[in-house]
């Protein structure tokens, strides 16, 4: 974090707080390489925001105490609701911003097959609905218009080459606007949420622009028809709401700590819109996202997803009245023997996992030193074509991931019209398979190949794009495939003991839509090492609060196969290649001390006694440190002030002696302490002893970093003081610690056999 | 925590570990005040419990690296999938544990009305059940034998006689035992769990005998009609579970943050047996009882909470295939209108709570201090016999609390013979309003009084006693009968602009059982001040996931009302109430600084150089303190030793010189650095720097009580040294911070001013 010092901007206290609270600086030729370092990012101190919050607080309450009239008491009530206030809000906007990306998305996919003659603002079902007054009938609706005629040769073609235009085209909105407008509005945003919340400031990343390019662009990407979902970016859109109406309030406008309480409950309330689970959403953002999670952020966060989850409902962007994204109809049990392919089912999803990450990753990289990474545009013009081309012939890549889930996890009933159900009811058949079953088998396959190849190389472009609905589907096919199989098995073996007993055929005995919703928590599971938090999300977007055991068994069964195989989830993985400083939970570093972070040690220091604001000012200029400590003639350390603190204590100092601010050459004697100098500079001294912080937290040289990053952790400080018997020698900063954790990885034998 | 101390226990280091670990001394005399005293607490040290666990894995995969046998692998394979098998064990043992309390409560309540002939052990529908092979048949069962005929005076004398009678056997019997065998069975534990999971030991609580005797009395408890519930202590006895299968391992028995880890799962294992809702069981531990939740106990208690649901259900003690305790089966949307009786259901369940907590806490002190609580056994068996006769003559105290939740939630169906669903369906009637139901509310208003007149005098006697199911009978009785209230003033005014469009008729408008759910959570959240996982318990516990707006509004109403006119909950009442230590989460000190904390600040250190292995025996014979700080001659803090690691470290370092471990005499230079000493003392020193602690957490005097407050909660440590510019000063142990705490709460006004 770098500040401006120079003379003329001395005492631009407020430009300077401003600076030192944003202060990241993004190379940002969009073109190229999109870079952040760990000087970029402003680290927060968490402990130091909310102890100012607490003494605002008790400031506010004494003041209230002593002069009791109404003004008062209803500004500390205003106070006390004010995060309340700001989370109903949030709820609101986040579920408002889903519901016009729900009906945006359908319009616009919609728009690709045809348009609403005379009425082109509508989607096909609305169109058809004014069109015909007695209720939806989408075959016989002479309002909507295809661009071809899918039964002439002439029409197929044509219907083919508009699919493909409008999906190049919307994908070339998209990109065009992420880039002219907010190029933070690519990607999932997730693994920036994370490191907000674990404490950097990443300034313009939650920012409105972002909100509303992310918002308008994201029906553009999931429309064209891209191997992306937006699911995961409702959570990055739902951070800038509750950011945008964070600004309101002072309180957490000013308070980096407070606001990121607001955010978890943020993110809460986005995982709550993307698939209508507020339960989920909250176990989402203590598992997975968030950082400082206190019981009071639970409960706001639970009061936030719900009242998104409300807003979202009441507008309606499904036609139904379900909040459940894909609900399912079935409350079959399932027998005990199939909790066997559940474990595979789970395997698969783990190790679908790994492959899918370190591909993904490898295509970052690859992508960040090649030609791609220069041309954006270029490479999702070219990826939304191809995958147009790819996806148009087979029925099951063509249609929206969304609706290809909701196909899979569904029961079949008799004379069923998708060619999944069509088995042979007929009594004297030997087979109830058809070939109908093993044709969509064979297209399902096709799809899983082709979409699981897409989405890999898909995360990551410049468009907004969620990583849930992929790999659900790959999941889900890879589910229904087996549970097809798993009925195959049963048809061929019939009589066999393992299920005889409780199977009369293999239609009534096993239901392929469970296997398929099993499938897919394997897989998102897999992907993103969701624990608890997914078996929620899968129960509460499936309505199945029964299918708890099969969920929670594959979900276990996959983290396992991830945990002992693979690395981190997709996340981690992303903040890791985007080196983004985030003190990662898992680091485990327990044999090395203090002493190995040996960099940074010759402290600029201010003396105890005998400062002069000569020397202050003169120090200030030339160091560009944030903060310095204070320090006795023997080197023991006394206190700690932090370079606006500092600033603005000489600048009100002197205020009182000169009306010009600029007049810098009168030296005055500072003091840290209340009691009376022993020396008078015949000017009035000043007196800093309220700001600087005498309790500045302290560890010993030979402590373990894990307890080091236990206190950065925990306590959320930005800073600790390195003593030696009583003596400062030194200073490590969290991203001191980062780098050091940084480069023991990356030479990970060597520095863990040195320090042995 | 006082240590023995004599010379001839001075090697026993092993004796002296375990009093060091264990040590409270509780003034057994039951008949008396079952009293703690702060002093009487061991504390344990999590950070350093913690690192010790890291080194050993350190160390063991060091050593599984350097020789890759198959028996290494086998063990470091089996040292990771312990924790796993211990919650599968502790699951299947608490499901066990909660079968069996139920069984046997049923077959105990069931004879209180009668028995059955030639079969004593078997419970009435078991009795009918082999009596009449076709099926139950209750009325038609000539094997199970009432103790009178309901329909002659004499039978219903016998019947009422019989009742009293049993009732207070079976409490008498269960006081009996919890007298003679484990008097830590009493009480419903949760506050003492609490109290165990922030980091304290209290001997005994979790022994094996409380287990045994606890799941005894349960049964005996509830089935004698005392006011209590059984769900509560479920909680401590899968605790006890816990505690006893993580004896088998030597991983969480000598560990003791390790063991909590066990203990927070086993908590969620308890709600989870206790009401058949994982999900709420993970998050009532994860709200209400656990202090330190990493995100891997998360993923624990959740499975462990599946693995005991799982084991309930598998011996199916309540004749259905539901987990679910109080199944409803309606899923009628609610209208908006009615989230207004919500709200008030809310409002009245925390003035509820407010009013019940107070009442029952001043019962409690004055029991304390009257005859009754020197005798306990006389309390149990008055209340007992008072609460039968009461209870006896209405219907609705009658019966037991489960079936009478069970009634209130359910919905009317036409021609039910519940008189609460007594409506006139005819046509013609002007109202649908019957006697029946004006009878049948006058009879829910008196036990409405009766019930929780009695709850607020039982909750505290000497037998197992929960008050979740208490509370929520309270609760439910009057959310019915606000519903009912409700359905009057739809009859009344039928034609009111508010609900016209949405209700034909009153009956078919509102549900008066959705009514008593939202009612009982409002109560229940009165009370406990549990949010998000009370409304995750409500609707895990009705099945009715979409209520969940009704039970969020009515418990957040509830929680603000308590919070804003009451103090804290019921089990932090009670954790005040006896001066258990514990360091309440919401405290706050920010005004206060660590030089408040004054005393004990003569400190017992070793000199870093020149110490000898007899002065540090008399020292240690001397001062009973659990370790002492190694300063320089300037009184700069070097490290820290525990007193069992001296021990240990003189009696290890002995050992090397002389075969006699009493051998006192031989006076060693003990070193406390790896460098050469300067002095040769003639004999080999003693070195203990491998078991010393250079990294002593350290604060300076003027820190505020709250981040010391928070680094006790947060980092966990057992003490922290206070630093004066370098120089040792003082020593802050939990101990010395609670009893600050109590200090300043007990006189709050004095205290706050003084140090302002």
């Amino acid at each position: 974090m770098k500040i401006k010092t120079k003379q003329n901007h001395f005492f631009g206290a407020l430009k300077a707080r401003t600076e030192a609270k944003g202060g990241i600086t993004l190379e940002d030729d969009f073109t190229g390489e999109t870079k952040f370092h760990y000087k970029d990012f402003g680290s927060i101190d968490w402990y130091r925001e909310l102890a100012v919050d607490q003494r605002k607080r008790a400031r506010e309450k004494e003041k209230a105490e002593n002069s009791p009239n109404i003004v008062n008491y209803v500004r500390s009530l205003a106070d006390a609701a004010s995060g309340w206030i700001i989370v109903t809000v949030i709820g609101l906007l986040a579920g408002f911003a889903a519901g016009v990306i729900d009906i945006a998305t359908k319009w616009l996919s919609d728009l690709k097959s045809g348009y609403c003659r005379g009425h082109l603002y509508l989607n096909q079902e609305q169109c058809c609905w004014s069109d015909n007054l007695h209720g939806i009938d989408e075959d016989n609706c002479t309002a909507w218009r295809d661009y071809g005629n899918p039964n002439s040769y002439g029409g197929h073609v044509l219907l083919f080459i508009m699919y493909c235009l409008m999906g190049t085209l919307f994908a070339t909105i998209a990109v065009i606007l992420v880039k002219m407008i907010a190029p933070y509005a690519c990607g999932s945003g997730i693994p920036e949420v994370k490191t907000i919340l674990s404490g950097f400031i990443m300034k313009g990343y939650l920012g409105f622009g972002t909100l509303l390019v992310k918002t308008l662009t994201m029906p553009l990407a999931v429309s064209a028809g891209l191997m992306l979902g937006k699911e995961g970016p409702l959570v990055h859109v739902a951070c800038c709401c509750g950011h945008a109406v964070s600004q309101f309030f002072p309180k957490y406008r000013n308070n980096q700590a407070k606001l990121r309480e607001m955010l978890s409950a943020s993110a809460a309330a986005g995982v709550s819109v993307a698939f209508g689970a507020p339960i989920g959403g909250v176990l989402f953002s203590l598992e997975e996202v968030s950082y400082y999670f206190p019981l009071k952020t639970l409960w706001r966060s639970f009061f936030c997803a719900l009242i998104a989850a409300f807003s979202l409902r009441a507008m309606n962007p499904f036609g139904n009245q379900h909040l459940v994204l894909f609900y399912v109809e079935y409350d079959k049990p399932y027998h005990l023997f199939e909790l066997f392919p559940f474990i595979i089912l789970g395997i698969l999803g783990g190790l679908y996992g790994i492959l899918f990450i370190h591909m993904n990753l490898s295509w970052c990289r690859f992508r960040k030193r090649s030609l791609l990474g220069q041309h954006p545009l270029l490479e999702v013009v070219i990826l939304a074509l191809g995958t147009s081309i790819l996806a148009y012939p087979n029925p099951y890549t063509r249609i929206q991931s969304g609706h290809l889930i909701r196909l899979l996890f569904k029961e079949c009933k008799r004379y069923d019209d998708n060619p999944l159900c069509d088995y042979d009811y007929s009594k004297n058949a030997t087979t109830v398979f058809s070939d109908g079953i093993t044709q969509a088998s064979w297209q399902l396959i096709l799809a899983l190949i082709v979409k699981s190849a897409l989405t890999v190389i898909t995360f990551g472009i410049k468009v907004p794009a969620g990583l849930f609905i992929p790999s659900m589907v790959t999941g889900a096919i890879t589910g229904r495939l087996i549970g097809i199989m798993t009925q195959k098995i049963i048809e061929a073996f019939p009589s066999s003991p393992i299920w005889e007993g409780v199977c009369a055929d293999p239609t009534s005995c096993i239901e392929p839509g469970l296997y398929s919703m099993v499938g897919a928590a394997a897989a998102l599971g897999g992907v993103t090492r969701m624990t608890v938090s997914l078996v929620v999300i899968m129960f509460e977007v499936t309505g199945g609060l029964q299918y708890i055991v099969p969920f929670m068994v594959a979900t276990m069964a996959s983290k396992w196969i991830g945990d002992a195989f693979g690395k981190d989830g997709i996340y981690d993985g992303h903040i890791t290649l985007n080196e983004y400083p985030y003190l990662d939970v898992k680091i485990d570093m327990q044999q090395q001390k203090v002493r190995s972070i040996a960099n940074n040690w010759t402290l600029t220091s201010i003396p105890f006694q005998g400062s002069t604001t000569e020397k202050l000012c003169t120090m200030l200029a030339d160091h560009p440190y944030s903060g310095f400590p204070i320090v006795t003639t023997q080197g023991r350390l006394v206190a700690f002030i932090t370079r606006e603190d500092l600033h603005e204590g000489i600048a009100a100092g002197r205020m009182l002696i000169s009306d010009d601010p600029n007049d810098e050459f009168i030296d005055q004697t500072v003091l840290f302490t209340m009691s009376t100098p022993l020396v008078s500079a015949g000017r009035v001294p000043i007196r800093l002893n309220n700001v600087i912080d005498y309790s500045p937290v302290t560890i010993s040289e030979q402590t373990p970093i894990a307890l080091v990053l236990e206190m950065f952790r925990k306590l959320g400080c930005r800073q600790v003081f390195v003593i030696r018997q009583g003596e400062l020698v030194g200073l490590i900063t969290k991203k001191d610690l980062l780098q050091f954790i940084y480069e023991t990885r990356n030479n990970d034998q060597t520095s863990y056999s040195q320090f042995k």
